[in-house]
């Protein structure tokens, strides 16, 4: 009989953590190393214990529950526990927890795998408090000192450093962090289409690149009734046909390839006056580096254009560049294999979001199972999954970290 | 010989008058009613007393200076002497001062017109502190009741009535006023069209008309990564979209057509969220009502196209609407034909401005002359004419109020 979780206790640690930190409508409030964190902290630990993990805390605060069976180095799962300012239940959260229940499932049935396998929760996922996101998954893999991870001051002036001493999470194991035999994690989605797909399980198979890039666009502020068209130096124009100019551009590319304009500012932002400056933002995404260089390629050459055709000045700045992440093939394989194995329908696809996951994948085989989300919506206390596909989803988790377990991955 | 103005005593006045709420880089704030602006009313109406004018300060604080030669109604000239809060020398301060050295030279060359010639304020045009714009000529005309205007609150709470009161202007004479044979206003330009032709006069056939509309589109917040481009309803993309549909629409129109967006806001206005509602407004003037009729349909229907097309839901809200106001034929003939007279280079033009000329026309034959804008720029301290083009028009309007009073205008 293939192995199962136990869906209830999987849907009550959910509740429970989720009451720390609560906010109005049912969401969630704790961002990394606060009071609110800490308690969450505190609370998972807890459980670890109970289940006689071997608990280790690192550098950067990361929490790594190890059960020591089997020999070599375990399959690793977890996700994070700190949330945005008005998040919800299942971000994060559900990573961490179904890895716990996936190991008290096992005890529970007498399964013993061949490795160790443990729970993890990474620090800071969001960044909402502390910038970047996924700082502690960052520092576990190696990607930036611990000394400069201490030194990152938040929003709220507090120093990354002086907050884990506060909170009791300066841990004394070494960062980077032991290697995992592979890393897997279950998330929710955070986005439309397993839902609109009707899909249970998504099969990640890769993280969007991502290119963010800040437009200041300088043309000339003029009165709206006496200057002529043919006279206009239009800022509030060309950053309109900049904004059409992407869309066109992502319909044409197709694929995953997603392009926004969601942050525009226009200077003075009068109705009787052509505007003096306008700032943009572009968000373009796809899960091929190449094409996304060609996406960014086409964009400088469109504002050049129509910097010159246009008469205006434009200067831009990059805010964010990531490339993109490839999941193991393996580890994609398993995930799918066990989901047709259950019967459950799923599809393969990119994350159009960060996650710790794609930090891990630069130290061991790494991949994902996406479960939907209720309308897309994440990061807002309306946040949803329904309990079944949660189970489901915890389910194909559990089987995929055995399977893992047995498997060679070199 | 023809008569001539004295350029160096109107060069000094509107100087002496610009000294009085003086701000940085030789601009000036005088918003309406504020002691600045009493400042700046004490000092023309002493002007005024020094040539012996019949000062008659209204209800509403306008004030007419009339030099009582001749008889009849009177050819009346003028304009306002309020500004913007960053404004500049000549905006109005022109009008009103050009009117009176028209009547001091006339006096000082011993000409004697048929009719009284009239040099007038207007209160509060610019509507920068109390709205609407033209406030004292609307109510000259009988376009508003004076008891209405009194009750208007200002922007720091204040109540015209009130700082009437306070500054000493709420005057005896009845609003509307009386009805004067012609009515001729010099201003300048605010645009960037004479400059542009090397032209010294503006010959103001009419006054575009105006619709100012905001639109609200609301759509879906979403997760710039994780929402596939066919499942968005964006309303920034649907708000470039308008703005790229206004532009076509100005251009496909021509002439005197002229469109803006200068005032876009999204929301949450954030680099990776989809936002769930933007909202724009649109300016569009046509100097022919039909026309500007016709314009509003198109955007109209076009609004409810990319609504369904788009998904988003679109509501709009009128801001302003003033149809076209045309000036009358023999004033217009008379400005042209005097700037001709004068070897001055010249060209119809309508004003894509409001001026007080415009409420004036209501009630007699009206006209306006223009002389160039620096670089098209008003409302800001850098407004600049150069001197001999301020003689030149103050030149042009002595004339021309010599020929209106010698005129029947029916």
């Amino acid at each position: 009989m293939t192995p199962r979780i136990n869906g209830d206790r999987l849907l009550q640690r959910l509740f429970a953590l989720a009451e720390i930190g609560a906010i109005d409508n049912g969401g969630c409030a704790r961002l990394a190393l606060t009071d609110d964190d800490k308690a969450g902290r505190d609370l998972v630990v807890s459980w670890m214990q109970e289940l006689g993990l071997h608990i280790a805390i690192d550098a950067i605060g990361n929490v790594v529950g190890t059960w020591n069976v089997g020999s070599g180095a375990p399959v690793m799962s977890g996700s994070h526990i700190d949330t945005v300012r008005t998040g919800g239940k299942y971000d994060g959260n559900l990573g961490v927890l179904a890895a716990l229940e996936v190991i008290q499932s096992c005890q529970e049935s007498g399964i013993t795998p061949s490795r160790p396998l443990a729970a993890a929760f990474f620090t800071d996922e969001e960044g909402s408090r502390f910038p970047p996101d996924m700082l502690g998954s960052l520092v576990y893999v190696g990607g930036m000192p611990v000394e400069e991870a201490h030194d990152i001051v938040g929003i709220d002036g507090a120093r990354v450093g002086d907050e884990l001493t506060r909170i009791g999470y300066l841990g004394s194991v070494p960062c980077p962090g032991l290697v995992p035999h592979a890393f897997i994690e279950l998330h929710i989605e955070q986005g439309p289409v397993l839902e609109q797909e009707d899909t249970v399980i998504g099969v990640v198979t890769s993280v969007q690149g991502i290119s963010w890039l800040e437009v200041t666009i300088e043309g000339q502020s003029n009165h709206a009734g006496t200057t002529p068209m043919s006279l206009r130096k239009d800022p509030a124009f060309v950053a309109a046909q900049i904004t059409v100019f992407l869309r066109e551009l992502a319909r044409r590319y197709g694929g995953h390839q997603v392009c926004t304009v969601g942050k525009v500012d226009l200077f003075p932002n009068l109705v009787n006056v052509v505007p003096a400056k306008a700032t943009l933002t572009l968000d373009v995404r796809n899960t091929d580096e190449e094409t996304l260089r060609k996406a960014e390629q086409e964009i400088t050459n469109y504002l050049s254009v129509i910097a010159r055709d246009e008469d205006v000045s434009i200067t831009t700045r990059t805010l964010a560049r990531f490339e993109p992440v490839l999941f193991h093939d393996r580890v994609i394989d398993t995930v799918e294999d066990v989901a047709r194995e259950h019967g459950l329908s799923l599809m393969r696809m990119p994350s159009g979001a960060g996650h710790d996951a794609q930090m891990l994948a630069r130290l061991c085989p790494s991949g994902m199972i996406f479960v939907p989300s209720h309308r897309g919506i994440s990061h807002n206390p309306a946040e949803h999954t329904d309990a079944v596909q949660i189970i489901a989803g915890a389910n194909v988790l559990m089987n995929v970290m055995l399977q893992l377990s047995e498997m060679s991955m070199t």
